[in-house]
């Protein structure tokens, strides 16, 4: 029988400000954490991401390289993170290829959300399950699959 | 190095009926689950809910507060529930600002769907990958993002 | 005190080919898994499930019964499979009313994307949080709720 290369889910590498609440499991490796930051249960958070002071990650999300979200952000629960689009329609292995995400602070990603990679400005709401394929400069709510301007602020 | 809070998931005070089945890892608490339940892994069912007998809760779930599933319902893999419709672009830490969600009896949610606080009548189909963003009071199969009538009963 | 029948996710039965990568906590069960497969943490997947060589399912997937999924395929995050179509509206406990999903070689499937039961063919490019509710025949780049081609090849 074929021996397989088994690891465990864990948390190795990070570095956290103060006062972090975190449920396990969860994966999470060689990201930087913010103060007062609550990180749910079932989440991964990959290399290099950065989750700045008071945001809220909720359970079952997916948080990848390149990922930076801002200060009071509210991420809810099943919100993936996307870093490679796909172009030319191939998948990339090489993280050169991948492509950065930066959500400003006070925002607001509802559950189920899908984030390609995007910028998003400070004090958006993303509604719950919508898809963002495209920047979100403009203050505003955006919902649906793709994600377009429901109510400017 | 800052400490930080680990918690870990868990079933802590829940009420149970009789010939429940759970795979774990999951973290349900002080949460009411009726008879003859199933809840697969990697599941999330916060305080207050009641599940009702013979119901069947599917792997990845999210079921926050104040929501309420009826008998016989079966809840597809995925499928998050929202309590906090962010009114007025605005994350609401305090419960009383919460709103409910009621699922009668026999309902069916297809994987991957997203509720909204809302009320859905007994005998209701929720296509997989729907967002339910309204009550749906009609007997019908209900699809899309935001989820539309497709089919009445 | 009602006793729980507890379960805990594991890896069990499952044939493996070499080189095969896994991240626990996952739930796996009689299923076959070919050489240098990558599995991400909090991932199930069922009995007689098949995937191909090279191919990589990422975190949060559900691959159910009666999937098969080819070579060097990119299963991204959160992707949930369904066998159960709900014909008249009715969720079927009986394997024999299920339906089979078969994913060619080389198909990039977006994260968050759902697959009721369909025919994928080689190369096909499903986008992130697509619905796929019909067969994937010709080349090309599918997206939205329900997946539409978006792109020929």
């Amino acid at each position: 029988m074929n021996r397989q290369k088994l690891l465990k889910a864990s948390i190795r590498e990070v570095t956290f400000g103060i006062n972090v609440t975190l449920v396990e499991p969860c994966n999470l490796y060689e990201c930087e954490i913010g103060d007062d930051v609550f990180i749910g249960p079932f989440v991964e958070i990959q290399k290099g991401v950065i989750v700045g002071n008071r945001t809220r990650i909720q359970s079952h999300c997916f948080i990848c390289e390149k990922v930076a979200i801002g200060e009071d952000c509210f991420v809810g629960h099943g919100v993936t993170f996307i870093n490679d689009a796909f172009r030319d329609s191939k998948v990339s292995v090489n993280p050169i290829d991948w492509e950065s995400t930066t959500i400003g602070n006070s925002v607001i990603i509802g559950s189920n959300a899908t984030l390609l990679p995007v910028t998003i400005a400070a004090g958006v709401v993303v509604g719950a399950g919508a898809v963002v394929t495209k920047d979100l400069l403009a203050p505003g709510v955006y919902v649906g699959n793709p994600a377009r301007l429901l109510q400017k602020k």
